[in-house]
């Protein structure tokens, strides 16, 4: 088997310039949500599929026992005034690294096929406490972009994010500025890591549509911070309570 | 060296749409149980084998001292009325999902070749426990399949299987349905886990002649499960007697 | 770089048939010291060398402090009658299965150029306490070869080795039968496996100049297996007095 | 993608016989250190970059925020006397075995397009403890390098190093001597291996600067060594207090 195998359910190559968004599994699962968001709020339709030998051997099998291979997909959405928007996301990122090159490489030879000048790969900041307001921490590859993001409310404090940024979202980045020639710049939300975040993603999302420049209806995911908000809250005033108990039981 | 390579045993097209079970070694062994009960009871004949990189390196021994390369082996039968059987069976999945994502792909090239039109994979379902009488879970790609199984008493439990299914199994299900056009389902036999268990074997080729149409003695396979049931309620009673004396001693 | 590359150093194309034996590292190292000693006692002449990116990342330093990369090594002696033997081995089997299944593969493409007809594989079989005079026991792909063998000395128990033949010595002497048409056996001596053995490789070395037919001196080997037995001998008397002396601390 | 992309900076072949020295990062970073100090002191220039599916998958972020993709850098200088130096150094040494012997074969084929005539790779000998004048010790692939080295403070104590060289320092020069014909020499200095080591590199370059022929201010390196001898030295001494005043605390 060829180690990667593309389905493509569309043919579409934009006339003017086009940008992509990358939100792929990893930390908080917050590019994945970022980028699963905007396909069901701004109607997207499916591009193409990848299947790769770099993913894990087994299938999802959803609720009706239908089975479903591991894949990335590529979405498709036409912007205002001739601007075009697509977005990537998917299942895993590869097993090994030569599988993650590999993966993020081919995406890369994809995007410029369909004429994407920009990329935006999106991505959790793992600080391992609940945070309220996250900041988003970029990474850059040219200093107008860095500019450009700085005005829209994305940090640059120094020496984060430490340890580099790991797996495809750095690796798109750097591969498309390197051997591609395209802009491109990673986004990370801050998370605590604990579970699949979508407070992170909401403030991605903020800064992204107004850097992009586009509208999308962000009520849904309120409502799921403020759900998420609620069960934080509601679980450790638990604790505490629990911990009084057990203060008192130890002191009696 | 190849990383497969195939050995013909025997020149055989069949005419008419024919259809493929596989059963490689996974858990409870229930697949493998299955598939070399087939092959003995139906006097199948050996087609072909795969040997591949992708096993692990070494030889099996056996009683008389003869050295035996890992391999995966095809067999073929003439059912009535035109129609073909295939199945598939052998000593290993592949050491890597790669090589997984392989190995099923080219089983699938030669079930193209061999007219195959439908291909069940045959596994188990871990429960962690000894169950009387194994449900058959499913798991399909087309509605068609799905209503045509739970008439043969398959069931699809919502939320189950939870984790997917991992390997050939699953593998061969998705990969035959994406990309060669061919329907494809995999059951699953509920199985302890803890031992090779022809329980759940017995249940699926239940089944299994049913959805295919073909007629196989199960008296043997029976009378195995019975064996087992013996030993496993020897064991439990003998573990409640030992219970008891240690709970008398500590009571003493 | 290429995965395998061969240096040759020598021109032989044997005209008559020919024996190939292989002694690569592993349990108690038998394999190699049997070869080892083959090559110094025949005086035996380099044929080719092997390298791989399939051997560990390092070179080996000797007492002078010259550098030298992993390889396998090919030798060649020409016997009475017509008949030539050669002998192979070297620093490594191969880090992965995939690799050890190139190399010996590529052996036996070798061996094929060189007329090879039979192959013996010689190792160590463990069973973890010393042995006094260690049984050889074997594992053919043809009867005429067994018989041949049992006649030598060679053993056949029945369940022994349990386990099969893990790494090159199986897969060489299966891939030999499977795919290139040539008779192999493999040759296991029993071993402590603690320590590199040269009993189990003296007994296996009396055995093969009988199978073969080439005469070698055995003094040295035997000298050497006379240290080892002093030397064990004294460390087993000195555990026990140790052990005697503990005792009698223990009781004062 | 190709396993192992280069990106040339600069098109140079110098005309006469060349010198490579190669410090990548390991034991110390003794080597990375030597070679990052002679790029800065000697003003070298970037010749080309190595890119490669064999390094981690990840991009480090400066201090500014902006990403860069793993890799490893040839750089270049002309000597005196129509001599040329070129040097190697990186982010990595590859992921596996299989990736260092690619790299390792890359870079060689690079040093012949080159001219390169002489080989030195350096690196670290960890000996777990505190050195006050690290010995360095060398391997080499000829005899006439052997007697060079030595004249010029390299020691070849017998026995040293015992695992061998581990990684591309050997292979370099495993390879260079049996593929490429060329001359090659391994410098390690000894080092604790608890942190980044100037003293080491100090002393290799003392050692190499003489063996080439090139002159270097070796005063910054100096400092950085006297910066490190007042911290081991004061942490050192705080933990002898330390233990004092534990020690009382204990007997009072």
């Amino acid at each position: 088997m060829e180690k990667i195998k593309i389905k493509k359910m569309m043919d579409i190559i934009p006339e003017g310039k086009s940008v992509l968004v990358c939100g792929l599994p990893g930390i908080g699962n917050v590019g994945r949500i970022t980028v699963d968001y905007m396909v069901d709020k701004l109607k997207m339709e499916k591009v193409l599929e990848i299947y790769s030998t770099h993913f894990p051997a087994q299938v999802f099998v959803d609720r009706e026992g239908k089975a479903h291979l591991n894949r990335n997909t590529l979405f498709y959405k036409k912007l205002n005034k001739g601007k075009s928007l697509f977005v990537f996301t998917g299942d895993f990122q590869g097993n090994t690294p030569e599988g993650q090159y590999d993966l993020s490489w081919q995406l890369l030879e994809i995007a410029r096929e369909m004429n994407v000048s920009t990329i935006y790969t999106l991505g959790g900041y793992g600080v391992g406490k609940l945070v309220d307001t996250p900041r988003i921490l970029g990474a850059f590859t040219s200093l107008e972009m860095k500019e450009n993001l700085i005005k829209n409310g994305v940090k640059f404090p120094e020496g984060e994010p430490g340890g580099g940024i790991v797996g495809s979202n750095g690796l798109i980045v750097g591969l498309a500025y390197k051997f591609f020639h395209l802009e491109a710049a990673c986004l990370m939300g801050e998370t605590s890591g604990y579970f699949p975040d979508p407070k992170a993603a909401l403030e991605i999302l903020k800064a992204l549509s107004k850097i992009i420049g586009f509208r999308i209806s962000l009520e849904e995911l309120v409502e799921r911070c403020k759900n998420l908000s609620e069960l934080t809250e509601k679980m450790q005033s638990e604790m505490v309570d629990k911990e009084k108990k057990e203060d008192l039981g130890y002191f009696q």
